[in-house]
C-alpha cells in the first residue's frame, strides 16, 4: 500500500485533497439541521458531522466550518438558542444534498429543495416533515477549534420524535427500517444493511 | 409519531435510554484507534465518533468518554503524542467489537481479539494490519466538554495509507470497494451500498 506523508498530502491540489481526506474516516451520519432567524426566516443545511456526546443527560454535537463566510445555521442558533437535527432517508437524500448550495440569506432551503417545514409542541425551530427521526435541541456550549477555526456546537436534546413501533423492547432502533442513509465524503450517499448486533463485549 | 420530552427521556431506564440515544444521530463511522504506552504496551479500542475537522491542513477529531474510569487510549496519547486511526471492514468487524471489552491495563487487545499490530516509517504507534485505511496522527489539541466531561481530541494526519488503485482521478475513494462498515448505536454493524454521487450543489 502506498504511504502519503504530511508533505505529500499538502502538495495535492486542494479539491483532490478535500475529496480524499473527507473520506478517510469512513461512512458518516446524514442529517439536516434546521434553524430559524429572529426575522422568522427558516434555514436548512446538510451536515455529516453529528456526533453523540452523551445520553444522561442527552447531548449531541456537530462540527461547523469556519465562520469567515456566512454561516446561517450558526447565526440562527446564536440568535434563537434552538435548532433541530433531522435524519436523512434514501427517499429525501437528493433534496438533502441540494441544501448544500449557497443560497442567499433569507432564501429558505425548505422551499428551494422541496422539503416541508413543520412546527409543533411550541418549539421555535422548524422540523423536516419527511424525516424519520426528528430531534429538538437547545444550544448548550461551543468550542472554537484553534488549529483551523472550526467549531464544535453542542446541544441538549429537549424533544425526540420517532415513528410508532420502531423502538425495540431494549430501546434499540432499527436504522435500516427507518431508511437511514450514510454519507461518504461530501458527495456520495449510501444505504445500509445490517451485518449483526452483538452483545456487550467481555474479556 | 410519539414525541418524547426531555423529562420522558430522563425517566427511561439507563440502558434503554443509552441504546435509544446512541442511535438517533444515524449511522456512524467505524474505526479502531491504536496507541502504545511509554512501556511499549500496545492498546486497541473501537470508536464510532471520529469526525472530519479539516483537510488543509488535514485534521481528524474523536470524542472520548469521561476519564473517571481508566482510559488507556487517552493516557497513551498524552504520554506519546501519537496514535493511529484504522478503518473497520466487514471482515474484521466482530474482532473490532470485541476490543470494547474491559481488559486490564497492560493486556494488548491486538493479541486478545486476533488482530495484527504493525509498525512502519518510524512511527511510534501501531497500525492495524487488517485495516484498509490506516492513518497516523499527532495529537494537536483537546477540548473538555463542560456539560458532561467528555473530551474532543484532535490530531494532525502525518501519514495516510490506502490500498493501491483505490483513489479515483479526483481524489475520491470508493468506500464500498474498501469494504467499510458503519455502526448503529453501540452494538450494530452495517455494510454500505452506494446510492449515488452528486455534483457540487448550486442554487
Amino acid at each position: 500500500m502506498p504511504i502519503f506523508s504530511f508533505d505529500d498530502l499538502m502538495e495535492m491540489p486542494s479539491r483532490y485533497r478535500g475529496n480524499l481526506l473527507n473520506k478517510v474516516s469512513g461512512i458518516k451520519p446524514a442529517n439536516l439541521i434546521a434553524t430559524i432567524s429572529k426575522e422568522r426566516k427558516s434555514n436548512l443545511a446538510i451536515f455529516n458531522s453529528v456526533v453523540h456526546i452523551g445520553a444522561n443527560p442527552p447531548y449531541l454535537g456537530f462540527v461547523l466550518r469556519p465562520t469567515t463566510v456566512e454561516r446561517h445555521t450558526y447565526e440562527n442558533i446564536k440568535e434563537t438558542g434552538v435548532y433541530t437535527i433531522n435524519q436523512i432517508t434514501t427517499e429525501i437524500h437528493k433534496k438533502a444534498h441540494q441544501t448544500s448550495a449557497k443560497y442567499e440569506r433569507g432564501v429558505s432551503e425548505f422551499e428551494r429543495v422541496g422539503l416541508t417545514e413543520e412546527y409543533y409542541a411550541n418549539f421555535k425551530a422548524p422540523f423536516v416533515k419527511e424525516s424519520t427521526i426528528k430531534i429538538a435541541l437547545e444550544f448548550e456550549e461551543e468550542h472554537l477549534i484553534k488549529c483551523n477555526d472550526t467549531r464544535l456546537i453542542i446541544g441538549k436534546i429537549t424533544q425526540l420524535q420517532l415513528p410508532d413501533n420502531c423502538i425495540a423492547a431494549n430501546g434499540d432502533i432499527n436504522l435500516e427500517h427507518l431508511d437511514c442513509v450514510g454519507i461518504g465524503g461530501l458527495d456520495s450517499y449510501y444505504s445500509v444493511q445490517k451485518l449483526g448486533t452483538y452483545t456487550y463485549a467481555k474479556p
